[in-house]
């Protein structure tokens, strides 16, 4: 198998994006190829939202707590859960629809995030970097009234995408047999977990975290930095309210 | 743009694989680039089981009602949001882990979508067919516990691969404009909505769902037969009590 100058193993995420914009053929083409991802019963439960007004941007940019990749980009897609366009086709046709219920949520969520990665791949291999904007679902609900969605469309996946302006390196993973489980799932011992995650602990800019924030090691890190618990049920809870406001009640 | 013969146009889905397996090796090899796909602060919140034991792969094909793309696969990936593994590895250094949520949840479901995706575009440019199995959502407990899945650990996409038995056509999707929303949502006319989905309405083969359904119109087969409310709301109770189930409190 070619492994040599494989994109898939040496892409990476793009944090600095330069000002050339990109032009609206280019995008749609790339949205264009990538619908033809899978989708759930070919209903494509999805829309793109596509923000490149500069003064648009800057607003999206600051409900993405203007991180540098949002901050940068000369395109923000705002990829959502969407089951209002099939819901009206269903009500037109006399058809009694019946999405707004978590299911269907998680339906449209997975064919979104399907979108959301084969946007990605196809932008990449056209030389354009990308990075996703976790924070969507920080502020899922401002987002949502700053981009008009109406009922039954949620966003849960953002991506930042433009010309990069630099070349990172490939990021360490764990090691292949911490994902994969052979049959059924294999409960680890600490030993092996520890071991798993030694590439991560001895990453030198992970080792700096640890010293500017004051921590003991890297898990606390991100348990009590980056994800804690607290920051963690805020942001369940007004998701699900989020949820419930757009009418996918449960 | 270079769009002729172009993997991202011309892919679609397997549904009936031949039966030649495929080689341990070569499934690491795919997995091993797929996790270089972005996953949230790399954390890398999923696992994926691999079940090609034909005794289990019989079982668990039944668990996907036995679905052609199913009972013919001679391998089925189940990918499981995980956040088991890394609340372990916080545990063990005394990190306090709060991942027992469902903004958590959403976060390893998002990387493991991701990266089933990426699995999906690899395998198939490597010349492997694969098919995504809906229906791990609608027997989720059960193959959680054939997988033998702890807390914190939810199987979210399922696909069957392998070599493909017969090469399909590309399948048709909504016109582009439909999918795309420039800066804001835009609101279609029930007229424009019943102008996107005639790419659908007027395809012969699901003009013949409608007359073996005993139908009106494809909406109804979609919501009345194939995805319907009284299902959807049962399908959402059981995931939500799985969910609970598994430690994603909420």
């Amino acid at each position: 198998m070619e492994m040599a100058d494989n994109y898939f193993l040496s892409r990476r995420s793009c944090r600095n994006f330069s000002n050339k914009s990109i032009e609206r053929e280019k995008l749609e083409s790339i949205i264009y190829q990538a619908v033809k991802a899978p989708t759930t019963g070919n209903m494509q439960l999805y829309s793109v939202i596509i923000t490149r007004n500069q003064d648009k941007l800057k607003r999206l940019s600051s409900l993405h707590y203007n991180q540098p990749a949002a901050k940068s980009a000369p395109v923000i897609l705002t990829i959502c859960a969407d089951f209002n366009r099939f819901t009206k086709w269903c009500e037109i046709n006399h058809a009694e629809p019946g999405f707004d219920n978590f299911h269907s949520f998680l339906t449209a969520l997975t064919d979104a995030v399907i979108l959301a990665q084969q946007i990605v791949t196809i932008a990449e291999k056209e030389g354009l970097g990308s990075c996703y904007l976790g924070t969507v679902t920080y502020n899922a609900k401002e987002i949502s009234e700053f981009l008009q969605l109406p009922d039954l469309v949620v966003p849960v996946a953002s991506l930042a995408i433009g010309q990069a302006e630099e070349e990172g390196e490939p990021t360490d993973r764990l090691p292949i047999n911490a994902i994969i489980h052979e049959e059924g799932y294999r409960i680890d011992s600490d030993e092996e977990i520890i071991n798993v995650f030694k590439v991560h602990d001895n990453n030198p800019d992970n080792q700096k975290f640890i010293r500017v924030n004051n921590k003991e090691n890297l898990a606390q890190v991100f348990a009590q930095v980056r994800y804690p618990a607290k920051q963690n049920k805020e942001l369940s809870k007004a998701f699900l309210k989020l949820l419930r406001e757009k009418g996918f009640i449960f």
